[in-house]
C-alpha cells in the first residue's frame, strides 16, 4: 500500500526529494495509445515551480525519462515506469530542518512510521516534489481520455478569501477547459486572479503563506462508470486527492452547501432532453449518484491549507531529542502552492476516471 | 472491488434492500479479540430507524447473526461473516418506482451501470440499508480498538444552518464520547439538538429534507499510524467515509476554513508537554500530517445532502422508456438522515483505524 | 488475504466445519448471467462425500442459500452471498482431537497462526468441507463460461499408482466432458475406474488412505488471456489450486515430463490450421505461454496426498502440553478425498478464466 | 495486475529486453534493514549469463542503480526502486522474428494479449532477462531474512534424466546452502554436475535444449507463518514461482511422489524434540500444513521445460500475416536455463517468505 494505488491501473510513485530520481511505475495500462511526449511535458511543467512572483527559487528542470512500457509513440500495456532526475537539490538549505519538526509538515509523523531510517532531507517521500510524478500519470491519463472526448480541467476558485467564478456546472465545454490551461495562472476570470497574485505577494512579504481552493470539472464522462460503496467515483477520487500534500477537504458536487438546501431545492430533477438524452437540470449532485456517474459534469473541489514553510520564526521541537525549539526555515520559500497544485487535482482525476473507464464495455 | 474494500482487513458488504439478506464478511481481524455482542448491537441500534418524529414508519429489527470466525465469545481470525434478515421489506412501497429515477438516487446510475439487471427495489444494493453491515463492522472493530485506549466518537454538528459546538479539538476525552453516544439525538449543546428536531418536523411537514453536517472525533490514536500518499489515514477514511449514502463532502482538522489562514495561523506548533510528549498546541491538521497520526485527537466532518426521497412531487424520467415523467413518492419518509449517519461515520473511522493500528508493531 | 482471493472478481470462503454455516461471497461478477440453481446443485453433489464405498458417513446436506446479488434468476452485478448451513456436525466425533496435532492435519500449525483462538472442531477453517463454498462459487463460474462455449472437466487421472488416461490435449470436446461429469467415478476408462476403488478400498480395509492425481481441460478458451508475470493464467490457476486442502503439487502442459525432453521435443510447432486458425500441432505447453492463453487446450494436474485422517494409530504431540501422546482417530474416514477433489479442481480452474475472461474485449 | 505483485509487500517488474532499462518497484520494505549492495550484485551475478559453456554471448552487465527508498545503507521503507539499464542489445540479433512466433515462446501470445503493440523484440517484457529485477527484489528480501537467522538456498536438482541428491529435508544448515550458493555449477554432488555440464553441451552441439528441475529449500522459517486458502505459503510462492519464465510444474515436500504412497507412510509424526520443539519426524509436507509454517524446512521443486530458443529448423506461423513459415532462430542460445534459474527460484521463495514474515508478531 502507501505510495502504490491498486485498481484496475496500479501505480506506485517512488523517490525522495533529495534522492537520486522521483519518479513512477503504472501497470495495466491499455496498450496501443499514443502519447504526445511533448504534451505530457507541458502538463508537469503547469505543476513545475516558476521562477515567478508565485514560486520559489528552486528551479526544477522536471523532464521525465520513459524507460519502459512505451514503444513506437504507443503505450505497450506492460508496466510504463518514468523517471525524473533530481539535479538541483540544494540540500545545504535544508541542513538545520534535520532534527526539527517543521510545524504542519510530516517531518515528525514520518519519522515515527519510519522509526527514524526515512530520507527526512527536503521532506524525502513527503515532499511536494513527488507531486511531479503523479502528474506525469495524471499527462498518460488525460491522453487516452481526451482521445474519447473526456476533458478533465480545473482552476484556482479561491485564494484566501478571493474567488474566482465557478465552472458552469453544465454547460462547461473542453474550449474553456484548454483556455484556463493555457494561462499563466489558471482562473476564470483575470481580474480575480490579479488579485489573488496579489495576495500571494503579500503573504511573501509577510513570510507567510495562505492556502486556497481548486475545482475541478470533468467532462463527458459517460453515464454507468464507477461502483457501489468503496469503489465508486468519489472514493477512488478521493483516495488519489488526499493523497497529494496539504489538501484539507473535499466535496462534490453542491458539497457543504447542500447543508444549506432541503431536498426539494437540492434534487437534481431528470429530464429527456432533445438529443434524447437523460440529463439533469441543474447539477448539485456533481454529476455522480451512487459512486456511479450520471453522463453529467463531474465537478469537485479541493481545498488546500496554507504552505507550512513559512519564514516566520516558529516554536517547534527536536524530534529526535524531544525538547522545545525555535525554527527559522531559511531561503525563500513558496507562499502559495493552489496554482501548482491545479494540474495534482486534475492528474487525480484523470487516473481514477480512467481507471473506471476500462471497466467501460467499448472503451 | 466495488462493495469490497481491501485493505490490512478486507470486508465486503451485501445484500439489497428487499433482499433475502443484507450483511458483511470481514476477513484478518486480528484472533482473540472479545466481541461483546450487546454491545455490537447497541452500536447497530443508533442507527437503525426509530419510530420517532425524525424517521420513517419501516420497522427495521437489525439483528445480526454471526455465523463464522467467532468462537467462544472471541473472534478467530478467520473470517467473520454476519447477516441480517430482511424481514419487513413492504416491496409495494415502491412498486410504482420501478421506472422512474428517483431524484437524488441512484436508481438511473446503478441500472446503467449493472445494464439492468441490479435488484432496483427499495434502492437495492444502494440503498441506506446497506449502512448496517457497516455499522456491524464498524462496531466490531470499534471494540477492539476500545480496549487499548482509542475510542471514536460522533455528533451532529448542523443540521439546515443551526449548529452544535465542536469536539473540543485538544481536550476531548472518552467520557464526553460516551455521554453523546447515549443520547436520543446525539449533539453536544441539547437545546440546539432540539433546534435541529424542529428542523427536520418541519421538513417532514413540507414534504420535504434537510442534510447537515456530522463531526467525528478519535482519540487516543498512537502517533505513527497511516502511511504516505494512497494508504493514508485521509485516504482510507475517504474511502470509506464516501461509500455512505448521501456524503457530499469531507473535511480533516480545520479543513475548507484552513483557506481563510495564513500558514502562521494555521500551522499548529509542536512542544514538548509535562509528560514529555511531543504534542501541538492547536490542532488545526485534526492529528494527520502527510497521512499519519500525530498524536492529536483525528478531527473530520462529514457534510450530508437532504434525504433526496421526499414527498414532494417530482419531475423526473421513466429511465426504461427514456421520456419525462412525474413522480411523486408515497408512504413516509426520514427527511434527515443526519442522525442515522453518526454511527456510519464512526463505523467508518473505526474500520480505518483499526486497519491502521494492524501495523502498529506493539498491536 | 488468506481466505479472499482479490483480482477482477474477488470473493470471500468464510466458515468453519462445526460452526453455524459456511459460505462465500463473490463480488464484480458479471450482472446478467443466468444461473441455473439446480445445476448449481448438481455440480456442488459431485463434491459432497457419498455413503458409498469411497467415503465417510457423516451425509452433508450442502444445499446453498443465496442471499444476495442473485435477482430473477440472474446475476444482479452486486456481491452474490450464499451460505450453506452445517446440519450435522457429530462434534463428539472429534473430541479427543482437540489438543492432539493430527498429523498431515493444520491443526497445529492452525493454532500457531492464530494463537489458539480458532475453532479448531473438525479442522475449523481448514476443514475439507469448505471446499463446499468453493464449488459453489466454481459453479456459478462455469456456467457463464459456458454460455461463452469454453468448458472445463476434470478426472481422476491416478489414484495410488494406478492410471486412467489423459484426455486427448488436442481434440477433447464438451460432450466428452460432460460424459466424464456425469459418471459416479469419474474416469476417462471405466475398468481403470474399477480398480481404483478396489485400491481405496484396500486402503480403507488396512485403517489407512490412499492419494492421487486430478487432470483437468478447459477447451475453448479465447487465445489472448491472461497475462505476464504474476497474473497469469498459471499464477492465478496456482494460487486459488493451492487453496485445495491436500494438495502437493501442480504442473501444466508435460509438466514434470518435459525434464525428459529436449527443446526440439518439447516445443509445439504453430501451424495454420484449414480454419485459418493458429494452432499447435501437439501441446506439451498446456495451452499457456508466458501466462497467456494460446488457443489450444489448457491442460493441468494436480497432485493429492493421501488423506491424512487415517484409523491406524499415530505418533503425534498435545500441542497445548507440548508433550508427546499416540492418537487414534475413531469413526470411518474417507480413505480417498481425489473423486472429491475432481470438482474442487474444476471449480478452481473455472474462477480463475472467469477472471480473465472478464479482461476479454468482447466477452 | 500482470506486473504487479499485490501482498504485504508489493511489486512492479517493468522493462523490456531491448529498451532503455529494466527495474523492480518494491514499495512496503520494511524500514530500517542494511542492505549489502555487493552482496546484491553477487545474487544476481548468479542469474547472468557467463560466457561458460552453459550460457550465450551475450554479456550482459547486470549493475542495479537504486534511485528511492534507500538512504545511508538502509532500506527507508518508503518504495525503493531500482534500474538496470539495457547497454548490450543486439537488436540485429533478432530482427527476423519479428512476424515469426517462435514456439515455446510468448511471441504470439503477447502480441494477442496487447493487440500488438508490445515491444516484442527480444522477446520484450516476456524475456528471461526480467528474472534480472526479480532475482535484485530476492536478493533485498533475502538479505532480510538471514538477519532474522532464515536462509533460503536451491540447487540444480536434475537435468535432462541427470539427478543430483536431494536436500536434506531434515537437517540442512546454512552452511550447505551457503556452500552451492559459492560453486560456479550449482549441485550437491560435483561429479553429477560435470556429467549435467555434458548434457547440456550435447544439446548445444545438437543445436537444441535441455531442461531440468530446480529444488529449493528454506530454513529457520518459525512455525506459523502464512494463512489459510488463498494467501498462504504456498499460495504466495506458486504465485511467484509461475512468474519465472519455462516454469512448468511445482510441488511441495513429497510432491507428486505422495501419489505412490498411504497416509501412514506419508503423514509426518509429530514429537517433541530435545530441545522441547514440536517438530516431525519425516518431511513429507515439505515444511507447510494449511499454508502455514510447521517449523520445518520448506522444500520445493520446479520443473523447468528446455530452453524454446533453439537453433534448428522448426514449422511455424508469421502471426501478423497468418500463414506458415519455417523458423531458424540465428546465433547461439543458451541450450539450459536451468542454472540461471537456481537464483530466481531462490528469488521468488524469499520475497513469499519475507512477505508473510512482516505478519509475524515479533518480526
Amino acid at each position: 500500500m502507501s505510495s502504490t494505488w491498486k485498481n484496475n491501473i496500479s501505480f506506485t510513485v517512488f523517490g525522495e526529494s533529495h534522492g537520486a530520481a522521483i519518479g513512477v511505475c503504472i501497470d495495466d495500462l491499455p496498450p496501443g495509445e499514443s502519447i504526445d511526449f511533448d504534451k505530457v511535458c507541458e502538463f508537469m511543467a503547469r505543476r513545475a515551480p516558476k521562477k515567478s512572483v508565485t514560486s520559489t527559487h528552486r528551479s526544477e528542470k522536471d523532464h521525465p525519462t520513459i524507460v519502459s512500457g512505451y514503444y513506437n509513440g504507443k503505450t505497450t500495456g506492460t508496466p510504463l515506469c518514468a523517471f525524473i532526475a533530481n539535479t538541483d537539490q540544494h540540500s545545504n538549505d535544508y541542513s538545520n530542518l534535520s532534527k526539527l519538526a517543521r510545524p504542519g509538515h510530516a517531518d515528525y509523523t514520518g519519522a515515527l512510521r519510519y522509526r527514524g531510517f526515512n530520507d527526512f532531507r527536503g521532506g524525502g517521500h513527503f515532499s511536494g516534489r513527488l507531486t511531479a510524478p503523479l502528474c506525469f500519470a495524471g499527462a498518460i491519463a488525460a491522453q487516452i481520455l481526451e482521445k474519447r472526448g473526456i476533458y478533465v480541467g480545473a482552476h484556482i476558485a479561491e485564494i484566501h478569501g478571493i474567488k474566482d467564478k465557478n465552472f458552469d456546472p453544465i454547460n462547461t465545454d473542453k474550449d474553456m477547459i484548454r483556455e484556463i490551461r493555457q494561462k499563466e495562472f489558471p482562473v476564470i476570470i483575470d481580474v480575480q486572479g490579479n488579485e489573488m497574485v496579489k495576495e500571494i505577494d503579500r503573504a511573501r512579504k509577510d513570510k507567510d503563506s495562505v492556502g486556497g481552493i481548486v475545482e475541478c470539472i470533468a467532462i463527458n464522462v459517460p453515464a454507468g462508470i464507477g461502483s457501489p460503496m468503496f469503489d465508486g467515483l468519489e472514493n477512488s477520487i478521493a483516495q488519489l486527492i488526499f493523497g497529494i500534500p496539504a489538501v484539507k477537504g473535499l466535496e462534490f458536487g453542491a458539497g457543504f452547501d447542500t447543508v444549506m438546501m432541503t431536498g426539494s431545492e437540492n434534487n437534481d430533477e431528470f429530464y429527456v432532453n432533445d438529443k434524447g438524452h437523460v440529463v439533469t437540470r441543474t447539477n448539485n449532485h456533481g454529476g455522480i449518484l451512487g459512486g456511479i456517474s450520471s453522463g453529467m459534469p463531474i465537478t469537485l473541489r479541493v481545498a488546500f491549507k496554507p504552505t507550512p514553510s513559512i519564514s516566520k520564526p516558529q516554536e517547534t521541537v527536536d524530534y529526535s531529542a524531544i525538547k522545545n525549539e525555535t525554527l527559522e526555515i531559511k531561503g525563500r520559500h513558496d507562499p502559495c502552492v493552489v496554482p501548482r497544485a491545479v494540474p495534482c487535482v486534475e492528474a487525480a482525476v484523470n487516473i481514477a476516471l480512467l481507471n473506471h473507464m476500462l471497466d467501460y464495455p467499448n472503451f
